[in-house]
């Protein structure tokens, strides 16, 4: 028995100006994908019950596919065992990441599955490797899409800024509340959205851009002083250029007042929004409040904390 | 008896840029403040009554004050009194202008109230000199706060280019929705708001103040083509981009979404923001469906037609 487990990871900073070579900042949650690997003769399992949505088995020769968000789980893991070339393996897959919310859910499962394969196999990668070879896997998968950001935040933790490379940062860790609006969002279709804004408006996108942009450069200084009335007001901006572009929403937005309402010190669209979710900075001792108000404005909201450990290797449990 | 009316305003584009320098464009709408003037011997007598909230009498000799609203609209009127060294006389003020919502009430006020006095006096007044007296009367009222974009539409109509000079613009008439919060807002409070976070961030908030100038900029082409899906995703943007800077407000995005789901092709804060109204753009024949929705979310909702006429003198009715 080998396992693994990797976290997912909310951007704190800089979604979609980071298309554009604006740098981004983002951090790994306390939310995390753990892949457990068997010797399983003569077959090859992969299970993905305990996923945040539903739970159940599917086998891969038997063809049977019970739950689409498993069987998207599920794609991420033959594409593992495939790049092994594996057989004869039952993978189990746990994660209390919430799929399709742009929390970096199938980084995490990819990462935590290679790392526990390829250690299982006898392999030995290195960090770098790992982050590299997810990517790569992200991208088959997703038909060409997929941010170094996820995969890289997975594997090595903490928190990373992204400006076409990927510059790991030594922050402290940051309190937060995420709120699910629950509702779908297509990361590729709000990429290719902000995109063709910004070929009709040049004028208009690259200022907004470059806003973001100014944003994330002062963000990892605020994290570092741990100043977060100025971090706060940083997110609500950032915020509001998220909606200039296009990529707010009816119910991001509830979440977002509900959140300011009630004393968050500053609250935004995380990823690539349209659905998905948004994250909030409490204010001291105020995140049992935030967490009320964002469910009484129809949200899924939970506590994460930012700046968490990367892929390691797990003890059986 | 003389009698005169002036119109209220929307700010289509540009709001707080225009502070420091960049374009707005701004339109008279269809809903007017009426000043009556009557010799009245004796007596120097403000009547409000027919004001949007409330009505009653306001005898300035007696000093009675009624209602804090009237009392605010009497402020304007007894400046332009007083301008005029004017005694024994009525004045009569009605406005369907809801006050103190970003949508010109005073400018209206004060314009109407300045052309029905100074021709009942025999003055003969080009436009341009009221427009000019009426802003420097707004400012003292105001205590130097007075945007010349507010009395130049209530004297001129139709729509104006703001960019350090006022420039009428010939233009084909919009029909919009305003929506009102009902949320009294502070615009001197807004402006220095979003100036302070100049001054901390000019890295950001310079690049919004473009972007916002470069949507005015390309606004009125826009509207001179009826090209109204794009002037939507304009509004929509600079929506976004008010939020950005700190004056948005659960209330008004409320409304916003209200608008944007049941068909407005944009929607956005109109003013000064952190209250008061906001602005939609029906789709074909769908106004009736967005006052709906947004009376559902708690608005007062009503249609406008910007570009508008100036003012005017009425006849007696």
């Amino acid at each position: 028995m080998t396992a693994a487990s990797a976290p997912g990871k909310v951007i704190l900073f800089g979604e979609h100006a980071v298309v554009s070579g604006f740098p981004a900042l983002g951090g790994a949650i306390d939310l995390r994908a753990r892949a457990k690997v068997l010797d399983c003769p003569g077959k090859l399992l992969i299970e993905t019950e305990g996923l945040f949505v539903s739970g159940f088995s599917l086998d891969l020769l038997s063809g049977q596919v019970l739950c689409r968000q498993a069987s998207h789980a599920a794609r991420y893991v033959s594409a593992v065992l495939r790049e092994f070339d594996a057989s004869d393996l039952s993978i189990r897959i746990e994660s209390s990441i919430p799929p399709a919310s742009g929390l970096g859910s199938s980084a995490a499962i990819t990462v935590a599955c290679l790392a526990a394969v390829s250690r299982h196999l006898g392999h030995d990668l290195p960090a770098k490797e790992v982050a590299a070879l997810s990517h790569r896997i992200e991208k088959t998968v997703q038909n060409g899409l997929g941010s170094p950001m996820d995969t890289a935040l997975a594997t090595f933790g903490g928190y990373l800024r992204v400006c076409r490379q990927v510059e790991p940062l030594a922050l402290p860790p940051l309190q937060m509340v995420v709120g699910d609006t629950g509702k779908p969002h297509d990361t590729r279709q709000q990429v290719a959205g902000v995109q063709a804004l910004k070929e009709r408006y040049p004028d208009l996108v690259n200022p907004i851009f470059q806003a973001i942009g100014a944003i994330s450069s002062r963000a990892a200084g605020l994290i570092e002083e741990q100043n977060l009335s100025e971090l706060g007001a940083l997110m609500n901006a950032n915020h509001g250029l998220l909606e200039a572009l296009g990529v707010g929403s009816r119910e991001l937005s509830e979440l977002v007042y509900a959140a300011r309402n009630s004393g968050a010190l500053g609250a935004k669209i995380t990823g690539a929004g349209g659905g998905g979710c948004m994250i909030a900075l409490p204010g001291p001792g105020n995140g049992k409040a935030l967490i009320a108000a964002m469910r009484q404005a129809r949200g899924r909201a939970f506590p994460a904390v930012a700046g968490c450990e990367g892929v390691r290797m797990e003890a059986d449990t």
